[in-house]
């Protein structure tokens, strides 16, 4: 399998190569991305042939993650006298968990309901050392809370086949952010500094899903250590907890193969915001990094770009098809933050696209990259199932529109390019579905056709490239 | 009337001045405009006893403008080659006024279709000395374009009291960019310096309804007598023209006696761009305005803050709110400039929200103001028809969030306000409606009773009072 990714990779690279060095990929209007240089694709054959998937074998997140966390939109609030619908509290998990399941997004793969920082009481139980939820915003507990979300039950429907289904019910699951530091970030309780054990037991205990372990306040730690460290004591544990590790961008020189060895996700970028601006710095910082970040990721270990924050207040319909699309195609833990009860409906409806999810729920799992950038144009490519009969595999493409265009900056770009070029070779053809719209089948297109697509400023198209079956 | 209108204002102007000075404001959070002083507000009683209505009385615009113009979306595309569903060609201008009618913008109200700059050849005929529309991109001719405009029939089905209907057949207008100086602004096409009463001749030829005077290249030109040449050029055709003029905006210190004598609309701020930001910079400048723009505005005469940017890119849904009900408070003409095939429907919805149209296009034509500011939150406040039974007036009052709250900038904000502090007297209390949503009636409220808004970030709540009948 791992020849085919090279081999499919190559013939890409080499056309890539071929059409940025060839083309007519004029100065660029591009602000925030350099072009991709023409080496990088064969960094790229390199990345991928030594990915040897040695990362952490828990046997969880075997594809991305997908659940809701409230830090980007709810932030540290702990005053639910001034915010009471908006304090993290107790009532604010509950009334998402709720959500979660009532409109929908269980259904669509959302399961992990996450609890971020400021959760904590300030200090330790003076005489276990345990950590304690804050009595007055989660006065019944966190094994309360957690058999409160655990006991929700989502009826899924799976179509198979001709019209026939099966139900399954599951429940949503429940997780809990933590510091590897003497301090939490923002509220600054207490961190696992000393309390590895005690806590991983604790967490245990409150029947944990899932840990996010932040990394401030980490003064005399070797962060290389106690990152392997207290996902030893989850280990011990016997708990399966998804472990989701900071670690990466606390460091100037990660070390991804080590980091791989002992978390199921890892934060390589800053906090995102509720904005198209920190969307693409997030993009950016991806870019920059795609050929470490992409070798390193797999089933059971993924970057994590952070939170999806469309459904907030401050991106546009455009910018939220772009985080979207884009989260995807990188294969990324897809965590929302936002308030379920106030999402309107046509966000809502992304959030819970099923063909854009099943990209990004992709059993391949190998983590898409920018493969081409032409002037404001850039294309981000994704290898997925499912493979014809003789093995090739099909692709999710965004095209991406990111820059102004100087003479029209709210003109959508037309961009055309031949298939081949973009490493298609299946001489059936491939017939094109729009993942945006699944009623939308655009047709069958050969390696030598010309694709063409038009882009909203700050948009993108997606589409699914499936190859026919040869005969 | 006057003596009401100041009664009212008196009211609101003492009470709003308490608050101001008395009230819980503490150190603002709102970057983007300064506090209210006391003293503004009775300024605006001044300038309300100087509204003498003095303006243009061409019979035109008792009402603000209603229409499109591509200028902020397609800008000058003239490569019709590269560009075909972008370029300024009758082609966009004849598909727009189909949408106008089809997509039920013009029974909204959106009547004048309005062609903005880069329609010219760049020389005049050089034996007439007429401008002449570009021949490639308007080879029909502006007069067909015109007259396919008018023919197209909108039909007005207006609710008379219980549900009786009446019918009304009317057709679009046709608006014309021009330039007071020797060139037009994007284009450099030829502008009306030297050719006022031939270019006035040729557009009352061409059957234009709208006139738009741009200020660009007016070395040598005064134009507090070049835009009154102009208008009176204009009014010797016989033929009633909207005359818009952009006259204010390219002087420091306008004389706007002088221009509402001679224009029905006026452009004061920068030209406004796709974003909330574009749309902050607006509403502050006409804040920081108010007390001079609102004692020269009314029926036939308005200030201009330059078009409707919601239905492009890069507005957020609750940015696209902000700039709608804030352009419905300020009076504004409402002249999109968006593509109408591919506005989405929601957004179509806020553009063709009658509540609001019907604020905007409020008979009494008096424009709003900011009058309170509390931190981040504003509260702009118009007075607008109907009144109660001893004349008491209905107010439409926009509450917007505008800054970023520093303990959550995610959070909606809560703001409450004692009505009668924002001058609201009628003792038997107002019924209080909620704009965004004609179906959500908010009850019964008295002067001295509590309400209570949430209000997301970069967003408005808007809502109309209408005072009860004393008996």
């Amino acid at each position: 399998m791992l020849k085919e990714v090279m081999q499919d990779i190559l013939i890409s690279c080499g056309s890539v190569a071929k059409v940025v060095q060839s083309a007519r990929v004029k100065s660029s209007y591009c602000k925030a991305l350099p072009r991709m240089p023409r080496e990088d694709c064969f960094l790229l054959l390199v990345a991928l042939a030594l990915k040897t998937v040695a990362g952490l074998e828990n046997g969880l997140a075997r594809t991305p993650p997908m659940g809701w966390m409230p830090f980007e939109r709810f932030r540290c609030v702990t005053d639910c006298v001034k915010f009471p619908r908006d304090c993290i509290s107790e009532r604010l998990f509950m009334r998402t968990a709720d959500l979660l399941v009532s409109e929908g997004y269980a259904a669509a793969g959302y399961e992990y309901l996450i609890i971020d920082d400021c959760w904590m009481e300030k200090e330790r139980n003076r005489i276990t050392n345990e950590l304690m939820p804050d009595r007055e915003r989660f006065p019944s507990g966190l094994s309360h809370l957690s058999a409160y979300v655990s006991q929700l039950l989502i009826t899924i429907l799976f179509s198979v086949l001709v019209s026939a289904c099966q139900i399954h019910n599951k429940s949503l699951k429940f997780g809990l952010y933590h510091d590897v530091g003497a301090r939490t970030c923002m509220h600054l309780g207490p961190g696992a500094k000393g309390f590895h054990a005690i806590d991983a037991k604790t967490f245990a205990k409150w029947n944990v899903d899932y840990v996010k372990l932040d990394g401030c306040y980490v003064q005399g730690i070797d962060l290389n250590k106690a990152y392997p460290a207290f996902g030893q004591a989850l280990n011990k544990t016997g708990r399966p907890m998804v472990y989701s590790c900071s670690w990466p961008y606390y460091q100037n020189h990660p070390n991804f193969e080590l980091i791989k060895k002992h978390c199921n996700l890892w934060r390589f970028a800053d906090d995102i915001r509720d904005s198209i601006a920190s969307v693409a710095r997030i993009m950016l910082k991806y870019y920059r990094m795609q050929q470490n970040l992409t070798k390193h990721a797999g089933p059971g270990s993924w970057n994590d770009p952070d939170m999806l924050v469309l459904g907030n207040f401050h991106l546009s319909y455009d910018a939220s098809r772009m985080q979207l699309a884009l989260w995807a195609v990188l294969a990324a833990p897809l965590i929302m933050s936002n308030d379920l009860q106030t999402v309107r409906p046509e966000i809502r409806a992304l959030l819970q696209n099923r063909a854009i999810i099943e990209v990004d729920q992709d059993p391949l799992g190998i983590p898409g990259q920018c493969v081409l950038i032409s002037n404001s144009i850039q294309v981000w490519l994704r290898p997925v199932m499912p493979t014809n009969n003789i093995g090739l595999r099909s692709f999710a493409v965004a095209f991406a529109n990111v820059g102004n265009h100087e003479e029209c900056p709210l003109c959508p770009l037309t961009f055309t390019i031949v298939l081949q070029d973009l490493g298609f070779t299946n001489q059936m053809g491939y017939t094109v579905y729009d993942l945006f719209d699944s009623k939308h089948i655009l047709g069958l297109f050969k390696p030598k056709d010309e694709f063409t697509v038009r882009i909203n400023p700050s948009g993108v198209e997606f589409y699914k490239f499936k190859p026919e079956d040869i005969y």
